[in-house]
């Protein structure tokens, strides 16, 4: 099965909004085996999107639309796919009775736009949740199926897990399996020489690297017959990759690293605090994050001022005076005062400069110190980022803290070499 | 000038990454009145992405694609571009140059894949920044402009800030202005039908609504032939807007809540402190995110626990027993406690349970208390989100608290109704 997905949407074409649903779709559409060959995205506008629908139903036995079924008068996808297949526009009762129905609940009114929303195509297996007014549908015509699915991410990502998914499984007659390798630490054209002769050879499994912000990661992915042999082939590739990046693999199910490692914290009860300065509860609150990690995270504690820093956590006035609140010894301070405090297995501590201003040549923005105390021990880490903005300093301090952590209560050595920095020394363990 | 927008990546078609690139190139082609009419999304392919491009260049004179120029073997986009426009790849000595040199800077190896990196089309404009090693380029042929940009999305933004923008700048006849109104606490249908008749009879300035995430937008554009006129014609119709609209519009510059809230407290010179259970954190992570805060962002505290709440905010222990950590009273004496350690201006609070366990059915999953201490008084809002799901949780507590010092500290009234739950009621400032 061949796939086209089009995204319709003025606010796409204008930017005003990301696309976080062609995403979704195909990687669902990935697992179920089903290649998207191209994805397109239009306004909101009859002669394009036709024009669109012709184009792909050339190539295409699929075609999943997103966007334009809502009540509003530039909702127009339904129409134009209805008429594109020559079909009727009827009013559903079941898709009537359950949108009043919703409306009720919700008590909100039943504006006269709502009415247009269970207007849909005669023939139409309808889709519809309890989240969002908009039905979505799938119609077959002359061999290619139209799906049509709502704009607002968190309407259509439950109305594909619920209602498309299902429908689409029962039709499939080959695999896709593949596994992601994610990767911090290593930047991508190291990690691709390492890996060369393997992408030089591959037919299937298929190897590709790809560059994310600070991270890196390897997409091992096998087409087959049945999803043993899939799975087989890739596992098989992923054995050889792993001998050689080793633990700079943090996850090979595609998982960020937060959800790693709390997930590591909550199974093996290791408790947690951390106090923040450049990050600002950014660490915490990508941490609490994860789904139960309340039995483990204790407290997050954002000393942004030195004043706070001092209260919180008695870090020393002296210190803060002489070696200024960006240094490896108020990191400590940090960490140990915490310690102290909370009494947490785990405390991690970062401060630093996340820009855009307050650099000086000696501290110049991207300079971060992250200190961790675990087991009687406080490790002090030094970090030079390459400074690309205040958002990705801020972000690669929180994957800085989180591998450390990571490689800390899992007995790893801490890495000595950082991926931007590699003068960037760690003060050892004491 | 008509635009298109090829991604290029399989990694894309497979939903490995969501493609912010195109986001971003379609709000700047926007500004500069360049009508982006189609986006494609190809993978690393030759013969289907030279298929887009005779597609593209069909109905376009500009073609921007983005991805596929990095050193590794997959990458192909330069190769196919040039050869769809009959160019010979030589070459380029000054990007080599530059090219070897931030590597040296970097201490990096010049690894032999990156040694495709200065191979450029002999007719090309090359785009080259510190950022990033492959270099992007602009080749005009009969009538067609095809620009190719690096796919690491904080490459391709330097780039394309630095040099595609004001390379395309020279060459416009037309201008699209645009203003983009953010609305908090009312439902897009609502808001559409509040201006059905300004929807209806609309030309230029075209108005269109969007849902976003517990929000809507609204937006407003106009092409004329000056931007002094494009511009009067939209803010003549955001006027109207406003009437109907009120002080649910927070933004009329499309900047994001915690923008606002966080550039008023620095103008102003209001400080302000957080404690926070159920968000853990995203409150003073995103409130930090904002330049220039520390000026003002005194103190956060996530107190996960009982134990931390009592420690660090003095709430009784007593409550916490009698009423549990979700409710009112628990709200009030983290705000009230927050407060008398930190002296700060304005002190927000929030306890509530995000899900996706833990809910009760006196206490369900989607229940929050926010509390906000401001000049001697405490108020304490209750919500009931519709629990889509617990990220959709933790982000609408973080927006209702923004939303909630945004109208305190300007001395609005706090809304009384909220977005998803009617009934709930504020408890009115004491």
């Amino acid at each position: 099965m061949k796939c086209a997905v089009i995204s319709v949407g003025t606010e796409l074409l204008m930017g005003q909004i990301t696309d976080t649903n062609a995403v979704y779709i195909s990687r669902q559409l990935n697992m179920l085996g089903i290649d998207v060959l191209y994805r397109y995205t239009v306004g909101d506008n009859d002669g394009r999107l036709r024009e669109i629908l012709g184009l792909a139903a050339e190539d295409c036995d699929l075609i999943i639309t997103t966007g334009g079924l809502g009540p509003t008068e530039d909702d127009m996808t339904k129409e134009t796919v209805s008429d594109f297949l020559g079909e009727k526009l009827v009013e559903d009762e079941e898709a009537k009775h359950i949108l009043m129905e919703m409306q009720q609940a919700r008590k909100h009114r039943f504006t006269t736009n709502n009415y247009k929303q269970y207007l849909l195509p005669e023939h139409a297996t309808v889709f519809q949740t309890e989240i969002g007014t908009a039905p979505g549908f799938a119609v077959e015509k002359n061999g290619t199926t139209v799906i049509c699915l709502p704009g607002p991410p968190y309407e259509m990502t439950e109305m594909f897990r619920r209602c498309v998914y299902p429908y689409l499984a029962k039709q499939q007659d080959s695999v896709i399996y593949y596994k992601v390798l994610r990767i911090f630490g290593k930047g991508e054209s190291l990690v691709e020489t390492k890996l060369m002769d393997l992408i030089d050879a591959q037919t299937d499994p298929t190897i590709a690297t790809y560059a994310k912000m600070a991270e890196c990661s390897v997409r091992v992915a096998s087409k087959r017959r049945t999803l043993e042999e899939a799975k087989n082939a890739v596992e098989a590739m992923v054995r050889k990759i792993r001998e050689r990046l080793g633990d700079n693999i943090y996850s090979e199910e595609d998982e960020d690293l937060v959800q790693v490692v709390g997930r590591k914290l909550i199974d093996r009860h290791i408790t947690i605090s951390c106090a923040e300065s450049c990050t600002g509860g950014l660490f915490a609150g990508n941490l609490t994050d994860v789904p139960g990690i309340s039995d483990v995270f204790e407290r997050g504690i954002v000393t942004y001022t030195c004043r706070a820093k001092i209260e919180e956590l008695g870090v020393r006035e002296d210190t803060l005076e002489r070696e200024t609140a960006v240094s490896p010894e108020v990191a400590r301070q940090m960490a140990e005062g915490l310690q102290k405090k909370t009494g947490s297995d785990v405390c991690v501590s970062v401060t630093g400069i996340a820009g855009p201003g307050g650099g000086t040549p000696e501290k110049p923005v991207g300079l971060i110190y992250i200190g961790c105390r675990y087991r009687g021990k406080t490790l002090v880490k030094k970090l030079l980022t390459p400074n690309f903005s205040r958002e990705w300093n801020r972000k690669y301090a929180v994957l800085m803290m989180l591998d450390t952590v990571n490689r800390l209560i899992d007995g790893r050595p801490v890495m000595q070499e950082n991926f931007t920095d590699p003068e960037g020394k760690d003060i050892p363990l004491e």
